[in-house]
């Protein structure tokens, strides 16, 4: 075993890795190595070892660990938080909260990129782009995006590529949220696109601009009638965008019904917790016309092999197809599981619970604002939904310190102004307490019923006509049926609580229960992110703490917790590579070279920051070709801004010549982005930092358990030596290169997820984890190798922590695809590997160390049963077009149809796998055309009858 | 509508009742009335029907309910609390509690009656009989009891009737929990048993008893040598029950190897909180030639139709087939989901984890024994595992004082002597704690590790050789094999969060998730029943109002919530009936009437109460024969105690003549005991203490929101007229009638569901769940009693609650058998109605108020389905036995066979139903052999091979 007994480990360590030591020992010896340390040895260059301890101790158990997050949460305080500007108390319904956000078949599933196995969940994700649409009264609407001020910056990229006016400067409403300006200025400035910010009625030129962005309401709570200017920028030939709170649109006249051609903003507020700042679903919805250039994810409905109706991702835009480095966005990972609740939330409400919701909270604004006028002061909005800002006549700070000793968090905006937003969570209660926070004298006037409809919103902006008709909306309105609608949804989806999900680089490990309780607390829920910071006093010192760990992790010296998915981890991280240059007076760095393994986010991300890409070749081995790398080097002289390297690299290998690409990069002066999606293969084995990395991204939904929720969310901080410490992403508002997320600590109601992993595993579990997710996927490669060519290994013959199997000479010789071979493990019972990245025609294998022995034989049994398909297709006694490969997945209907007229038998179809212990998976669909259904775009639920006429 | 408006309802009463406004509309008008008050008319007599109001004024939102609740919880304090006595701290894994305890998969699971889609539950029943069987070293375990003294009455029952030995007296170890010796107290009594309590090697003559009961470790936690003592019992044909505490028998030797007979005792300690008392699986093991008297239920393997291993329960002993008056047992619920829990915490842990947390509890104990022996405090038990009784030298009330100071409890024996028991989440610092308490300038000898292997346990004592060496103790050890396993599992069987579950007489209604949440906060879960009674502040308030409540809804004067479940209840509202004749000096009165309709519990329970049962006869219509009834009366005279009658009655009618019957029972001195199952088709309409009874239970699990459990926890309190008051069960100890279970407030940490489901419904929302479960059940009756016959209805055409389809005639015509349609039903993805009761040869429906017009349509469509293909073997187009019928449930190894040779076509059999929604429930076995299980009685999990052999 290796040099850490299993003594040293704590209890958790045995619960979170998979091969007991009986296991580990039998894995051990079929590939001939003594030891966990022995193998390491063989895996790991020598060079880059680092056998000095994470200095975290041992790991905590459970129990303990569960009361020290207790503890750290405690000290968050909970005030009635009234600031709004994009946040709001909100209630998650409780039969979505047990059923949905704690569930693992729904938080621990995958992102769609498997759509047979996927159908849940993509209904629920097509029922969240319907609800966006008709609320926005747009065509086509994305299923999500990370939150409202990345999403604005988005529309305004979306904006400048399509608008025919070639202006280059972007306008921005003065009454957007201030960290939406600040998220679209750092976007702006490094595009070189100007940004101008004001009152659209006075300070907007339409000529000049190719697009601009306008808030409605307004962070103010103004309602303003957006028609005109958006006229006006429509003659302009620009384009007009929109943010929108998705609750006031349950009352307001649509911005698509208003003109608007892009509308974006947070569904927060349907259900989700402020969580002090996420993660939250962002949202996207465009007219018709723009509709192919959405950025992010798009669920539309095709067919299958039967002709069926059937969903899956649209115009897919996964990592890998992103185009690269003519990327408009580095957009891949979305809000699923959250987007999925704001979805549930308005199929529980329906549309009139919501219209209700929205009608309370406009009354009970429209009182507070009456009795406020009673005592009389003025306020600024004339028009609202649920934001009053009110002048105090210079008593804010009196004002404030009432509301602080009330618990009240007010928006404290100037020593003459003050903002109250009201939410779902408020009552009589809350109109009566803020009435008497700002006139303590004041007789109980807000109390009396004053309500008159609508009273705040001008007539002609009040929405019109019935919306989100469409049967979802009110079928499952009782909570036995949403309970239902929820588990049938979720049975048809194939996730990490049925089967291993074997997918390179993307570490589908456990998401252990203990580090999933905490996030569903209400002290860390129910936080404001702009509140004052005493009272995050539990979050900041977990974010403290969660640094200086991460710091020792990954041998950096400081960590922004930020960027909320890896992507824009890389934007940041090259961000701060170029001001670093630019405080240097380096201005001409701007070129990044980027191998050509790369993940397809980093020439994206490197575009995105204002880089432009230079790539270099890899070798046969697929290891990066130094050669080439001099000379693109020598080529790009002192334009060199940085290297982006993925580490192991993306072909599942540890390159020995890690050292020499760092080192050749910095004589040239240039920087190094080491990617860190590949960190869980050198936690407690060696640091990017120490080794020659300036800065890397850390995906906390990988390595560190945060689990994908189905394709969201996720979390990507960034670590930097201290040269780059200086440029990190700081809070909006404040921050020196500005901010590339809303909220300041990114999705930070997350973090105790990872921070609560570090902890249970100390540094020796940490460490075993690497070494037996490195064991596993070594077991895999071994077990296979007789039987699929495995395309990449190490010097001493070891793949990393994931492995590629090559399936290009079968496809030549019998047509198999690698989609016939995933589709076929479905039939099996598995999620298909990552399938054709980083290359082309190969599936990528990564166990993790979670996987127990037993799994990874299934699945090895499972390869090698296809294997005997595709030697039959070989043999000649199938062809492709009748084989179990090209008929995968079979469904019941398949295999229970009256008629059987295939070259094979009913047997070998369904493999009779789980019968008798019921715990088959069939697939709802058979394999399904992506082909149709991108020329026949819907992404929007269908009306019923289509299904019925498509079953015929 | 009915006279209550929609908008007084309050929001949740929308979400637990199935039909919106329109659905009931439309069911209505099928029904011909033109309102639900109009439907109740027709419904409930005018003769009892109240139409006053129940006072609790509109139901609470989830929000304030749950704050309601959390204010109450609040009020209990936690202190550790070493008080033992059978309730110790302990751990239950988290991926446990999340993904059963708090799933509703788990939790909403019906009885497993119907064996085919009960799989899962009955195999992890299984493995706690397996996991009881190799702790206690007996042959046969059954699937759990109530608790741990309700499992030593039943044992003394069980010794009663099978020792040879005639004696008349039952003996107990003085050394045996306070409770349980309350309970057997009462137990005997009833039965006209004498028990002596004492010293077994001093005070125990074996010729004079049938049987005797010792605790293993003691009360005071001695470790004693029981062998000889079972072999003078033995020795005088007498038999030997030991109470016997699991987690100390995985390092003590075990009673069976020592000679018991019989093994009880509770299951808490594997993971189950204390919960105030409950609810725990209490359970029973015996020798092989016992095996066939076992009370309870038990779970066996058997085969189905084709041959393969299938479990199912063994000998059923559901309620209607207990032998009715010659009941030698009433019970009827087992602690399913809390012994699931209990198995699974052993599965988890394995026989090296449960090991070694019973060390560490031991070596803490040894520790704590050596430091006080230090300080000069005495051990009253020279042996022990984790329990010391120290003499305290007229020390206890100071130590007593200083230990609430420090926030522990200890057992208070008396002023010379008290308890300490430690447990699985005692620590070190426990220790130095406890230490600290009795010699506050101690030193810290506490904490030095002076640990030697099992030093307090004799070395005779001490268990030899492996235990738990079946795989499923050792294959789920890490947290991803755990939730899988939990996961598939629960995919096995088919719960209300897939189906409704349409059982006549068990209610199967929304488990609401807000009422489950509280029911997992550790301010209910850690709380021992016997710390102070200022610790339990908030159960108190939750006690007091709850009863409160119970009181306006029944129209009794006092309720008592000890009895746990509702056979329990039927047996403590009959001692207080026969308390109050006896007091009254009416010896002789100790005759029940029963109704030959009345649920097989009425007569055990009476039986078990020591009273002789007459039967009453029912009339064609299903009603009570009066002038039976009448003649009865005057048979038996002054020795009428009372009768015991269902109401609505079983038959599933409002019977008009209810105050008629008991005007009649009164007039003859006897007294009315009314059988609360059917309270849900009463609440807010009529109050049984009102319109004549004197004493009833409350089947909370079925009225009032607690989930079944896949077969229990259930909670049985009673109401009683206030005549009846001063006769109900007290605590243990101090009672009157003495205690009918372990705990003085039975299964209190459940009470929270009930509580929450009355405030969230209020007055008229509990009144218009009654209302809508009639309407649901005459909806069904209305659609189809043109299919098949409807057996009884009211005098104005409606049935109740529920209805009966009566299928004799279709039997005799063809041959189909209730068990045909039942099995049939699962084709269609359906748990079957009632079968055979209260008449052989029917299916009782109860659809509930929570099921909406689409699911009661879905029933309703699947059996005129059913009833078409009645028609083909009526007409000969099939014969019953190669109809699908027949071969119902249709397994996918079935109609995804090569061949297929049946007389109807593949898709007939599996009905294609949900296949495209991924919806379809495969059951995992085929129809199961009942005679061939119970005739080769297999109730432990049996090797791996005879599975293999089977399916060959």
């Amino acid at each position: 075993m290796s040099n850490s007994s299993n003594a040293t480990l704590g209890a958790f360590v045995h619960r979170h890795i998979g091969p007991d030591e009986a296991e580990t020992a039998e894995m051990l010896k079929l590939l001939g190595v003594p030891d966990l340390d022995g193998l390491i040895e063989q895996t790991v260059p020598a060079s880059i070892r680092d056998r000095s301890s994470l200095g975290f101790g041992p790991g905590l158990d459970e129990t303990t660990c569960l009361e020290r997050l207790r503890e750290i949460a405690r000290r968050n305080k909970r005030f009635t938080s009234l600031i709004g500007q994009g946040y709001y108390g909100t209630k998650m319904p409780l039969v979505i909260l047990r059923n949905l956000m704690e569930s693992p078949a729904w938080y621990t599933a995958y992102t769609p990129y498997q759509p047979e196995i996927s159908q849940g969940r993509l209904e629920a994700l097509l029922n969240f782009q319907t609800l966006v649409c008709e609320l926005t009264g747009l065509d086509v609407a994305n299923a999500s995006l990370l939150d409202e001020a990345t999403a604005a910056a988005e529309a305004m990229a979306l904006a400048q590529r399509s608008a025919s006016s070639k202006a280059d400067s972007f306008f921005v409403d003065a009454d957007c949220f201030p960290q939406t300006i600040s998220v679209v200025k750092t976007r702006a400035e490094a595009l070189g696109w100007r940004l101008v910010i004001g009152d659209p009625e006075k300070d907007l030129a339409a000529a000049d601009v190719f697009g601009a962005l306008l808030q409605y309401p307004g962070a103010s709570g103004q309602v303003r009638d957006i028609k005109p200017v958006i006229a006006q920028l429509h003659e302009a030939g620009a384009i007009a965008a929109v943010a929108a709170d998705p609750l006031a649109l349950t009352l307001l006249a649509s911005p698509g019904s208003l003109g608007a051609d892009i509308v974006v903003g947070s569904m927060q507020r349907y259900g989700v917790p402020m969580g002090c700042g996420g993660p939250h679903a962002g949202y996207m919805a465009v007219r018709d016309t723009l509709k192919r250039s959405i950025p992010g994810r798009l669920v539309g409905v095709s067919q299958d092999s039967r002709g069926r109706p059937a969903y899956r991702l649209a115009l897919q835009t996964r990592e890998q197809h992103i185009r690269r480095e003519k990327a408009t966005s580095n957009i891949c990972t979305a809000q699923v599981l959250l987007a999925i609740i704001a979805s549930m939330y308005a199929v529980y409400h329906g549309p009139d619970g919501l219209r209700a919701i929205a009608q309370r909270i406009h009354d009970l604004t429209a009182r507070l604002a009456q009795a406020l006028a009673d005592q009389g002061f003025e306020r600024i909005n004339s028009a609202f939904f649920d934001t009053l800002t009110i002048q105090t006549g210079g008593q804010t700070s009196a004002i404030h310190e009432r509301a602080r000793a009330a618990g009240v968090n007010l928006r404290r905006i100037d020593e003459n102004t003050l903002g109250v937003s009201l939410d779902e969570t408020s009552s009589d209660e809350t109109v009566r307490l803020v009435l008497a926070i700002f006139a303590p004298a004041a007789t109980s006037s807000a109390t009396a019923d004053s309500r008159q409809a609508l009273a705040g919103i001008p007539a002609d902006q009040v929405r019109s006509g019935p919306f989100l008709e469409h049967p979802v909306f009110h079928r499952y309105r009782s909570e036995t049926e949403m309970l239902r609608y929820l588990r049938r949804l979720a049975d048809r989806d194939l996730a990490l609580d049925r089967t291993m999900i074997p997918l390179g680089s993307c570490t589908m490990k456990l998401n252990a229960t203990v580090e999933m309780i905490p996030v569903t607390w209400p002290e860390f829920g129910e936080i404001h992110p702009f509140a004052p910071e005493d009272q995050l006093a539990g979050y900041q010192l977990l974010f403290d703490d969660l640094e200086t760990r991460l710091c020792a992790i990954s041998g950096y010296d400081a960590v922004s917790l930020q960027p909320n998915s890896g992507a824009q981890g890389e934007y940041a991280g090259l961000l701060a590579i170029r001001a670093y240059h630019r405080s240097r007076g380096d201005i001409q760095r701007e070129v990044c070279l980027i191998p050509a393994s790369a993940h397809g986010t980093n020439p994206a991300s490197a575009q995105l920051a204002g880089m432009s890409v230079v790539v270099v070749a890899c070798d046969a081995t697929g290891n990066v070709d130094i050669t080439d790398l001099r000379a693109k080097i020598e080529q790009v002289g002192d334009r060199l801004a940085a290297i982006m390297i993925t580490y192991p690299s993306t072909h599942g290998v540890f390159e020995e010549s890690i050292r020499e690409i760092c080192d050749l990069t910095h004589a040239a002066g240039g920087q190094v982005y080491l990617d860190g999606a590949n960190l869980n293969a050198q936690v407690g084995l060696c640091r990017p930092g120490a080794y020659g990395a300036d800065v890397s991204h850390f995906n906390l939904h990988k390595t560190f358990c945060i689990p994908h929720g189905g394709g969201g969310p996720g979390m990507g901080p960034i670590g930097v030596r201290a040269h780059l410490a200086p440029f990190l992403p700081s809070a909006p508002q404040t921050g020196e290169i500005g901010a590339v997320s809303a909220a300041p600590y990114g999705s930070a109601s997350i973090l105790p997820i990872s921070y609560a992993y570090i902890l249970l595993m100390g540094d020796e579990g940490l460490k075993r984890a690497t070494e037996v997710a490195i064991l596993n996927a070594n077991y895999i490669a071994e077990r296979l190798a007789p039987h699929f060519p495995i395309l990449y290994r190490g010097d001493q013959g070891r793949v990393a922590h994931e492995c590629i199997l090559d399936l290009r000479p079968f496809k030549d010789a019998t047509g198999v695809t690698v989609d016939d071979v995933a589709k076929r493990l479905i039939d099996h019972g598995f999620h298909a590997p990552t399938m054709s990245f980083p290359v082309a025609g190969t599936l990528m294998i990564e166990p993790t160390e979670s996987e127990g022995q037993a799994e990874l034989d299934r699945f090895c049994d499972a390869m090698i049963a296809i294997r005997r398909e595709i030697a039959d297709v070989e043999q000649g006694r199938l062809v492709i077009e009748d084989s179990p490969l090209r008929h995968a997945p079979h469904t019941a209907d398949d295999v229970a149809a009256d008629v059987w007229n295939r070259a094979y038998p009913r047997a070998q179809g369904w493999l009779g796998f789980g019968a008798q212990t019921g715990s088959k998976y069939w697939p709802p669909v058979n394999r399904i055309d992506n082909v149709f259904g991108d020329r026949n775009l819907v992404c929007s639920c269908p009306p019923l009858e289509s299904y019925a006429q498509a079953a015929e």
